[in-house]
């Protein structure tokens, strides 16, 4: 079981009436001291209210607690959403007596619906007051929307002499894709790191984990993924550069890889998780988009649910990707059996193939003998109940 | 009712085995002479075999026919899938008296089966053996895989004092993509036309008419669009750039653009057919760009489905395109209901503009204040019917 315990943070979920379900729908996580803070936030230009204001906050690089609710994404809510952010983050560092600019807000749901606030502060209130060091699994559920499961990870490693702990938590089920899927990712650590050290090891694990994975393609206008280092631990801080820092980013990378994985699984109406292995590449950037072409085509997806080895749909999907390639070398196999061979089909291969998809997660490896580099992104099969979920979700 | 009889062609539809249904899947269609041949074919770098060969054939500008088989769409098929496309010219050239260049091949259906090529010349020969003026129906009707209908149409106009005849047939259901669609589309014309006159009025309509559609967004190796002008009408040839060759384009496009919505119209489980119209953007590859991204989310085209004017998911996917923007000067309406303005939803609407999407057809219309350009693309919506139809279509 993963570590649910890290020095120096406290959490608490607790519901407050967001949510028609009556579920948990408030999360609060609190450092006892300023930690340093790194954050990536959404690429769309479109961004929620929780998102501008937390994006100011964290311009100096400490943050000492978050506040999520779930049930509404407070976006597309105009000045009044403005207005609702900050009021969630005076009404945190109040309760908790700390300045309101030390909390980042963040919200996920509905778009364009405006936030219920004083349901909200209510819950900030309460969600103060039963703050623990056992909270973790409480704010990790309070923080879902269509989500089926709790999505948490964690990892340790020495760090000067010191042992160092890196624990995870993410919300995210539909507008999963690449460039930061529609997710909220929290990653909380004890290690003693530098600012610069810190924004570093988040943004290089993001381009490998939470940037690998598709769902649906959309991009949300709430996503962020935030990274604490409290310092808890008592390590010398660890500088760029530094073979410390390289451990300690490894660890990081591992608990996203985790998480972003856990994304996939948890895809709205997903049944499989389908790794698009891409080697044999002229350069990273070129494996990463054949595979996300792959990862993202709808009737690839189908044809995953269908458990199809359809490698047509596969070269059709590698064709349009805009990387020069010669479709007449590539070779594609799922978990390692034959299906195309120099872009010519293989079909004597394709019932063992089919039966191999039958598992929850099975691996297409896609070769193009370009080159040497290779990536890998992750996505799951488009089904009845991906349309039903969305096709419904307000009504 | 279009006008289906076009001096100078002749067609044919046949059943020669290559659908298990046992349905029409070889059609003919054949100029009583040698005719301007322009076409555009798939972007996509993995090419079935037939486009090969056809590209290779009309770099004349002069084609006399057309072969297609559906049902198979010898693509990923290798050397054999080669020697096939250019066994069914061959096979067209005898039983039509031609030179085999003068015949451009088509495949359509499911990809990396070798095609059953027997069968395919034996149906040439009995196509050829049943070409008639009043044919064009059962070509198109034998052109066709998942299509639920005939997708045709005609208009005309005169020219040079001469009546002028412009008819076409379009395939295609899923795999609809802007850059072109999976579909074959051939227009035939009775007009003279120069060479150089006809590719631009192709081109031209095309970028107008089938890469302003979207169903699943999967781009198809088979892609084709072609245009024959015959010259049987008697008119002076057509030349670039004057008053004719306008009146002409006018008409080829007006054409293609009503095949263009018919293909998603037949959206592979579509009930709905949604124009997206961006107005107010700064160029026209600005707003085209805008509306591709709203027509190809996933989220809204379930959305559509769920008849729920979603505007968050519209929002959304309007700040991905990767277009410069002003989320809060965006207005959005259904059929001229306002449901966000200034970027801010109008919940107060929702109800009313709900009722609207119940329709087969409706706009959603998108004003970004930035400028005077605009574009609109074609959408579906993604249904059950979509994920049925796609995760069984080879089982």
């Amino acid at each position: 079981m993963p570590i649910l315990k890290i020095p120096g943070f406290r959490f608490a979920g607790v519901a407050c009436g967001i949510k028609k379900s009556k579920g948990k729908d408030l999360a609060l996580i609190v450092s006892d001291r300023p930690a340093t803070a790194a954050a990536l936030f959404t690429t769309n230009r479109v961004k929620a209210a929780p998102l501008i204001v937390g994006m100011r906050n964290i311009k100096k690089g400490r943050l000492q607690a978050v506040v999520v609710n779930s049930g509404n994404a407070n976006a597309c809510t105009g000045a009044r959403g403005m207005r609702d952010a900050e009021a969630m983050c005076r009404e945190a560092g109040k309760a908790l007596r700390i300045a309101p600019q030390l909390v980042l807000p963040s919200s996920t749901g509905v778009i364009g619906v405006p936030l219920p606030i004083e349901k909200v502060r209510q819950g900030v209130r309460r969600a103060a007051a039963s703050l623990s060091p056992d909270g973790f699994m409480e704010a990790a559920e309070a923080m879902l929307t269509t989500d089926r499961f709790v999505k948490i990870a964690s990892a340790h490693c020495l760090v000067d002499g010191k042992r160092v702990r890196v624990a995870g938590m993410v919300k995210g089920a539909g507008m999963i894709a690449p460039n930061m899927a529609t997710m909220l990712a929290y990653l909380l650590t004890d290690a003693a790191v530098e600012l610069r050290c810190l924004c570093s090891m988040l943004r290089s694990a993001v381009n490998r984990s939470f940037n690998c994975v598709t769902v649906d393609g959309d991009m949300s206008t709430n996503d962020t993924v935030l990274l604490l280092a409290n310092g808890m631990a008592g390590n010398r801080q660890i500088r760029q550069g530094s073979s410390d820092s390289r451990r300690l980013a490894k660890v990081v990378y591992e608990v996203m890889r985790k998480l972003a994985i856990k994304l996939v699984e948890d895809g709205e109406g997903a049944t499989k998780v389908v790794e698009i292995h891409v080697e044999g590449a002229a350069s990273v950037a070129a494996a990463q988009r054949v595979a996300v072409s792959v990862a993202r085509s709808q009737l690839v997806k189908t044809a995953f649910f269908g458990e199809d080895p359809n490698f047509g749909r596969i070269l059709a999907a590698i064709g349009y990707a805009g990387v020069p390639l010669d479709p007449d070398k590539i070779d594609v196999s799922f978990n390692g059996i034959p299906v195309a061979k120099r872009g010519v089909g293989i079909t004597a291969n394709e019932k063992k193939a089919a039966r191999t998809m039958r598992r929850p997660s099975f691996r297409v490896k896609i070769r193009l003998h370009q080159g040497k580099r290779s990536a890998s992104v992750w996505t799951s099969d488009l089904t009845h109940e991906y349309v039903r979920i969305n096709s419904a979700y307000r009504t």
